[in-house]
């Protein structure tokens, strides 16, 4: 017998060993499709940006099939207490993966759009700074699920407000843009979509480092503040 | 045996009943909160933007706390097949229900801001055909939840590319109004993110048609067209 149910063990340790690899392939992924989306975007290269969009409907397979191993593991395996929150944080991990590949798609097509319209270069600063800060919060994000680390994981978190205040600058700066002279104000859209686009994809980083704090702390820290995450992470 | 087997189920009956009615309140919540938010936007009245503003930490607690409780049923119960759909489908609707809280929120504070700059009328024509629409969707996608009915779910998220068009022609519609005169600007932005968040409103409905659409047919129809979709229903 007790061969016998350490070979389950077994099994139901590869099936989770395999269920966090996959969510680290499909950020991975993710991540190709961000810095992609953001090259494409600042130096008007619309060859990447295609590759963008075309490829998203993998990201979209990824959250399909990482779906359905969750509950047939949640069925079969019946988890409890560390590994049900580790099924717990991949459901709601994969679900903010997708979105960000959602937003970077996005971003391809303002990239694709602003090329046509040949923007002025002035309207790209605050894009390029936005741009590496999300795209390194997602890194960092992903390799706090990597490595589940709560503290990385808060690290991250707290970079959101700075791309909030970001996104407010960037605003500001189009909308003078557009006062300035009416024909800016379609590729100053477009900009303003970009950075909004950005900016959910910092709210969606910040969500994927609860989830590793919840599966680590195993207490849920969504809809708090930074300082009372900070309690929760060091107490 | 039998009647401690059969206490043990009516149990898990009454926890599956008791998350069932906690997403339901939870959505009339929202509901709301949407209702509410859109009737302060079109007839700029401060006092139900406010309280739409206040009540949003009660959206936030729902989520966490019928999240707690799903995993509390998959720990002691461990559900499999239709009953394990379910939890699946209660786990997603709330992400998404909370998300139309914080679009609801944004509608909430766009109101107030454009209460104090006097936007004229012509600008909330659309946003009232949209607001009204997406109302529905919201509501018809709970009632489709509540009665876990998969053809009412999928004649609501056929409506997804109606308040799409919408949302477009709002955008068209208020770019005009941005040419015609940069002292417009600022209040066409606040119209253009009523909008956006209308917009959002919509694809969190169609996918709240989704899990019940799983729930009931045990397939996945995410990231497929309604055509599709529709084939699912009616095969």
């Amino acid at each position: 017998m007790t061969s016998i149910s350490q070979h389950i063990s077994k099994q139901f340790d590869n099936d989770l060993e395999n269920i966090r690899s996959q969510v680290l392939a499909m950020g991975g992924l993710v991540e190709q499709q961000l810095t992609g989306s953001i090259t494409a975007l600042i130096e008007s290269d619309l060859e990447i940006a295609e590759n963008v969009i075309k490829s998203e409907f993998n990201v979209n397979r990824f959250e399909v099939s990482i779906d359905e191993e969750c509950t047939r593991i949640l069925a079969k395996r019946q988890p409890a207490a560390v590994d049900l929150r580790l099924i717990m944080a991949v459901i709601k991990t994969i679900t903010d993966l997708e979105r960000i590949g959602d937003e970077a798609e996005k971003i391809a097509r303002m990239a694709v759009r602003l090329s046509e319209k040949n923007a002025p270069k002035a309207y790209y600063i605050g894009l390029k700074a936005m741009g590496n800060l999300v795209n390194h919060m997602v890194h960092d994000a992903l390799d706090a699920f990597a490595r589940m680390d709560s503290r990385a994981a808060l690290s991250v978190a707290s970079k959101e407000p700075t791309s909030d205040d970001q996104y407010v600058a960037i605003l500001r700066q189009l909308i003078t843009y557009m006062m300035e002279d009416p024909r800016n104000i379609t590729s100053s859209m477009d900009v303003i979509w970009s950075a909004r686009a950005m900016e959910r994809i910092g709210d969606h980083a910040r969500n994927i480092c609860e989830y590793v704090i919840y599966f680590v702390e195993g207490k849920d820290v969504r809809h708090i503040s930074i300082e009372e995450m900070e309690k929760e992470v060091n107490s």
